[in-house]
């Protein structure tokens, strides 16, 4: 959140999705956001969060850690990040319509809602009826669309919830869409080119592709320790130099290939952050298991990519 | 809940997932539980509930309204319900285990947890680990494990989870199955042979395959509305008499086939108990769909069923 | 084929899907057809069989070598088998009707056709002008439905393929169906209870399920090597002694648990057969790959099983 | 098939993946074959064919009819195609040598293999051993691996497939990729880079996404009758012109999309294929519904593409 960015700035380049810090106990660990976001600005060159999202382990929280989180990101990011969206999605509505409410006190510059996937919505107006009544509690808050099927269930195409999307929720700003499928998100993009909304790309190992058909920047949660090289490839396609930007996603995908061989999941993921970062975030939170060590797969970072 | 029932009693029969009753307006209605439990007790013969589950929409409730509904279920089920399973299951462990301190304060007869299903465990050990840590906070409490793949998403099978299951959760009473996988079904009867486990079946449209199996009995939505033809179906397969039994399930595939045609989802199914029931449990809550009229619906099943 | 069969006889009981053998060096074996009608009649009590099916390896033979193998299972099958279905579903409609033609000659006592699984069908429709188009060629040769959607892929109910099936072919005899759909299945037996149609199950490891819901007989391809055993179970489940038909499916269980942690395919499958029978059925042909012994898997099965 | 391209020429840019002309009454009709070549030649500006593919039908021919194809496409390819590849593949690994045998015969200028997918290999070893079989039986063609996860059902990375396929068919010459995996692509190009092998896209609604990440071309069944205005896509990209591709690229979308809602099959595809090009080639053959009249869906083409 910063002081320069006005409420309706359009979001784009890397959005870090933030992992929750915790104690080594299990608690949420307030103290770790403050250089966290130092790391992002410095290290990474990363200027916009996602946060309480799916890699900070949203889920596993209680609304009032969510809370206490939220507020404590958008106080340390002033000054120091563009733009940080809350993410406020949960299988309850009514827990999603407090945290809404509860991102526009603390001034978030945009809020997010995932589609609940518990009870799996089968239609694009299910979808958008439920978004509708959380966005509306938060009328002047920018409000994000989280479309990831893979985790969610909900294989609703994107672009059939964003059809008239901005009619019902004035306040849309955009789409975090996290799938493979490049046609939905074509159409996304498509759908999207006349007005002033964000189009970001959330699955990192195939970025550059998404950015040939018209992203305007990406939300991963790779972005924490890999920012920096993922702001090269986008300046790199940016300038026209394909051959170079492949050769940066050639590398994500080659990490992500060997990460994959032993278990990459959210814990893995964390614990590599720790190790790359210097950062103490702590283990995840059950159900996801905590993973002691990953220093075969930091090698491998750091035999694929140089340093910041 | 009964005064009459032991703690250890083993869980059998037919047990009713009650629906959570709503005003028009959305919020959790508490005066239409005695006469919800009036009417499954006297008109369905059904003795056992188990509430908060899938078909209590558990996932679109605060832990705030889990607790007020469960304690009014457990206060009104005394001397006319056998048995109360609480479903205290949630995204977050730690909402899971306020639930589970709850549920014990309120004198439920057991209660049961389903996988988490945002982060979803891969193996039988991270989904033990999580149910663990659920069950030690009320170690006198019996536990039954939920497990419901095609909603959850965790593919592991039900017998893996069974695996020493009574060494690390000392409560572990048995097991809500509700899966089409019965061989996965038949090994969890074998392992429960020789103790004192339920094992209960939880998909109605095939409850007579499980029966064959050796199923101790059954956990439904639809034996809400149908317990009496149900327990008419048990009762004839105790006798011998399988054409009988068979009769009456092929009913309910009748009915399944006919609903699913036009859309058979948790909406439809609470307003079909609206209208066979006579009692007023409302619109489910978003992201189920409400659903203003099933009339066909109940044709179809008053053209099956005779009256109980 | 049985001199004594009318081709009208309902087709019941057990029915051993066959496997192919191949010499060593991958060519078809058809000197150990004899051999192996033998070991079935006698030692394994199985008087029906179903070949060039699935477990046949149809998918890999030519056409020439499905007719030279159906001819001599036929050839061989006479006065030793009540009744020989020969398989003769292919990708190619052409094929299929010549396979049809020639099953006719060979005076097969029924025909069976799987649904088309390289272009899948999407209604029921498709699937049965498929059929149609095949059982027309010889409209007096009893006719099955082979159902089996999880390895074709082909996601249309049988009993939606069933609905009117005997005014389109009036050859229409009944229905293999290999399918975990316990209320598909049940729906498939209640529309045949008026008429003289099979409806055979196909998913040996929950065999007792489908005779509680009504099942005819069984298809499969363990009855191979342990059809004496599961004639008990049928007799068992026939004189009302579920308990021991149900400690006869349950070790069933325990061998395909045992099986699937070593990765238990055709090949496997093949060898099993291989081993307790004595017979020389050669190793399967690529893709299914073959599998020099499997000797833990066949010393599971006698712990389990006592000798026909 | 070109008197002018060597043997070991890099496939490269456009390749229509052909329909098979049949009569009305559904016998082959080669007397098309002569005028389709020379539709796309000089309409299209397609100089590339992969025939008795999946949008040929293969697997609906008996072998014959296949050769007869294969042969005429080869004969009036001549000196107007630069590259005839022949699908070989099929269930049965005899039937695909004596396709690959046949496919030397009349010249093809290299064969391609699809996975076998009735019984679906689940290592890239089995994949491998599969092709290898095939491959050695014309060592001296061009070899080219068919990956269509999502039609075969084999779920095995391209990447791992490629992985020493050039020791073990060392006329191995590329892979036709038609998966909207584009990690597993993005390793494939970055597997083949230093050496001259083809890694062709086949999934034509996002092929400029693939051709960000480095495709040397496209494989696909629109290009029959888009293949110009895909020819400019591709064009545009090579210009840098991003925004024209995505314009293009985003109407091809338009079209899918508009066709998904219809139902898109294959008998769709060849019927619009028949009312945009003025060939007639026929209905397809069963299971592939044939489909009278897709008049609208011509129009909404006419309405999205100029005329070539």
């Amino acid at each position: 959140m910063s002081a320069m960015a006005p409420p309706d700035k359009k979001l784009k380049g890397l959005v870090a999705a933030t992992f929750t810090p915790f104690t080594a106990e299990g608690e949420i660990n307030l103290s770790q956001i403050g250089p966290y976001i130092d790391y992002l600005a410095e290290k990474q060159g990363v200027k916009n969060i996602f946060v309480n999202g799916t890699t900070g382990e949203s889920m596993s929280l209680s609304v009032e850690e969510r809370m206490m989180l939220a507020q404590k990101w958008c106080e340390k990011a002033e000054e120091k990040m563009d733009q940080v969206i809350v993410h406020v999605g949960c299988m309850s509505l009514k827990d999603s319509q407090k945290l809404a409410t509860h991102a526009k006190l603390i001034k978030a510059d945009g809020i997010a809602v995932i589609a609940p996937s518990f009870f799996k919505p089968t239609t694009a107006d299910a979808v958008k009826k439920f978004l509708y009544e959380v966005a509306k509690v938060v009328p002047e808050v920018p409000f994000y669309y989280y479309h990831i099927p893979a985790v969610t269930g909900v294989n609703v195409p994107a672009r059939d919830v964003l059809e008239g999307i901005e009619a019902l929720i004035p306040s849309y700003s955009g789409v975090k869409f996290s799938s493979t499928d490049l046609m939905d998100f074509g159409q996304c993009v498509s759908y999207s080119q006349s007005a002033d909304w964000s189009v970001l790309y959330g699955v990192d190992e195939q970025v550059l592709a998404a950015l040939a058909l018209g992203a305007n920047g990406a939300v991963g949660s790779t972005y924490n320790y890999m920012g920096c090289h993922i702001n090269k490839l986008i300046s790199e396609f940016e300038a026209g130099k394909l051959d170079q930007a492949r050769k940066i996603q050639f590398k994500v995908q080659d990490l992500f290939t060997y990460a994959k061989k032993c278990g990459f999941d959210l814990g893995v993921n964390k614990q590599l952050m720790n190790e790359l970062s210097g950062l103490d975030l702590g283990p995840p939170r059950l159900p996801v298991m905590s993973c002691p060590e990953v220093h075969a797969l930091s090698e491998k970072f750091h035999s694929l990519f140089p340093a910041c």
